[in-house]
């Protein structure tokens, strides 16, 4: 049986699966990625996590590659570059120097790239040719495929859109310093500045003015909302509208068929769903209403990050 | 001799060129497009120009197609749509009705699509396979080049930048009502408004002050920079600050190696390329510093929309 490795490297977890042709995810481990700040004991420990998964196994598989999705990387160079939240600081060489210590067909991606390719593989993207995923965690991330083909870059950047200024002008500052970026508004993070705001701009009363930034917690705004909290309700119809008018934007850009959704903003189902597909639709261009879809994914939330970097290596099977 | 039919369908021209497989045009024509507002009649005297050009070579080609440009087109469905400055109103199928009269291999796209396909088959984008060519004119228009395919979009309108809001909140209104959309402010119409604008915020004296909007034409506002005339300079800066925050959110999209420019706003030089290259360098995310040429196209400017054109028939046959 022929199987992919899939790792997902994440600020806090590392995670590491085997996947067959068809996105399932047969097991998975992980460990704490903060625990290996050397680059090679990391390496060294993802490739003992993948022994472990494979001697588990009843059987003896093919193994066709591995494929990693990780903030940063660049898909053209093998690297993962400047990340915020892993400890290689620089340019690191991550496929070069993971290859002296396993030999497989190894690719690298962006993690919000790997993720739209594992739709188009396996997921809700199977049937279009033209779309764009979209993770709402700690930040905003973004996988363009147009022409049935992820997109790329000139050398393997695209889609960084979690850092698209949305104000000519003043706004709020990334993560990566850049004033009204996206990200800063359009996350779990982005919503719980908003909470802040919301309660500078308003009067109403709201459980959130007894809870300090630092110990709030995103399910407490989807539960405040369900419950009433009028600075919940604010936050959210505020961040939709923003993010509305950023699908919007991106409708000009490559005109997808469908946004796909996942992360953990979209874990507040309607609250957030229904104000933006309200407001994108009075947003869009008339040529484009009525031609775009708002999709939740279509993978699951436990192995999609892992299915996506799989789909790296699965997509040159196809 | 195989030759492609090009035609540029423009509000005020509509230009018809025959072009050979290296992007030469071998002669040009064109007629007034408000002269035949009845579909079938203008059709026709596209068809008599055509007819005459041919008849004027002295050897008999092989035609291999026809491929138009025009504004609002799909790609997908030969239709051109609610183009605001063409006579047809709604949704005319264009390639449908014209087949009827002249049963050649036909392609219809939109004028900055098909001036992105000239560049890529002929032009400046002939080494790349990553950038977006822009037609800075009454208008903003844009082709996205990624992975060495054009983007069409799902249903062929694709690439619409010139209405991508630039604001979060107020904005200049553009023809099609869009609030903050970047043709407002980066075009030649935008450079105009912008004028009246940098009028309103500073007291510099200016000859634009006894020059009234309507009398105002474009290549006025360059030769006032060479004399020094700050509203002029100032509309100059104000105008590439926020083309070049559209282009760093644009790199963030695809990741572009270059974008290369054509149309009348570029033929002001320096005090729009100048400050464009300054800003987007202080506008780029680092990760893409150094990394996104500013380019002018290489097309020659009277042929460039008909060669453009005849690209989508000389891409089949690459």
């Amino acid at each position: 049986m022929d199987l992919v490795v899939g790792i997902d490297i994440g600020g806090t977890k590392t995670k590491i699966g085997l996947v067959d042709g068809h996105g399932n995810c047969l097991d998975q481990t992980f460990f704490r990625t903060r625990e290996y700040p050397d680059l090679g004991e990391y390496q060294d420990q993802i490739k003992t996590n993948v022994d472990e998964l494979l001697s588990k196994l009843d059987f003896t598989p093919t193994i066709l590659g591995c494929g990693i999705g990780a903030p940063n990387a660049s898909s053209k160079r093998g690297t993962i570059e400047n990340a915020a939240n892993l400890a290689w600081k620089g340019t690191v060489p991550f496929l070069e120097k993971f290859k002296e210590k396993w030999n497989v067909p190894m690719r690298i991606m962006n993690d919000a790239s790997a993720a739209a390719l594992g739709e188009l593989l396996f997921g809700r993207g199977k049937e279009m040719t033209d779309f764009i995923a979209i993770t709402l965690g700690t930040g905003f991330g973004a996988g363009i495929v147009a022409n049935g083909h992820l997109i790329d870059g000139y050398d393997g950047f695209a889609g960084e859109l979690g850092h698209v200024d949305m104000t000519i002008g003043d706004g709020r500052l990334t993560g990566l310093g850049i004033a009204g970026g996206l990200e800063a508004y359009v996350s779990a993070t982005g919503l719980k500045r908003t909470i802040l705001y919301m309660q500078s701009q308003y009067l109403d009363e709201s459980r959130f003015r007894s809870i300090a930034y630092n110990d709030l917690h995103g399910e407490e705004i989807t539960q405040a909302a369900e419950e009433g909290d009028e600075i919940a309700i604010k936050a959210f119809d505020y961040t939709a509208k923003i993010m509305a008018q950023a699908l919007a934007n991106f409708t000009a850009f490559t005109q997808p068929e469908a946004f796909i959704l996942m992360g953990g903003l979209v874990n507040s189902g309607k609250w957030i769903l229904d104000p933006l597909e309200r407001y994108l639709n009075q947003f869009l261009l008339k040529v484009y209403r009525g031609k775009v879809k708002i999709l939740e994914s279509g993978m699951e939330g436990k192995t999609a990050a892992i299915c996506g970097a799989a789909a790296l290596i699965w997509e040159e099977h196809r």
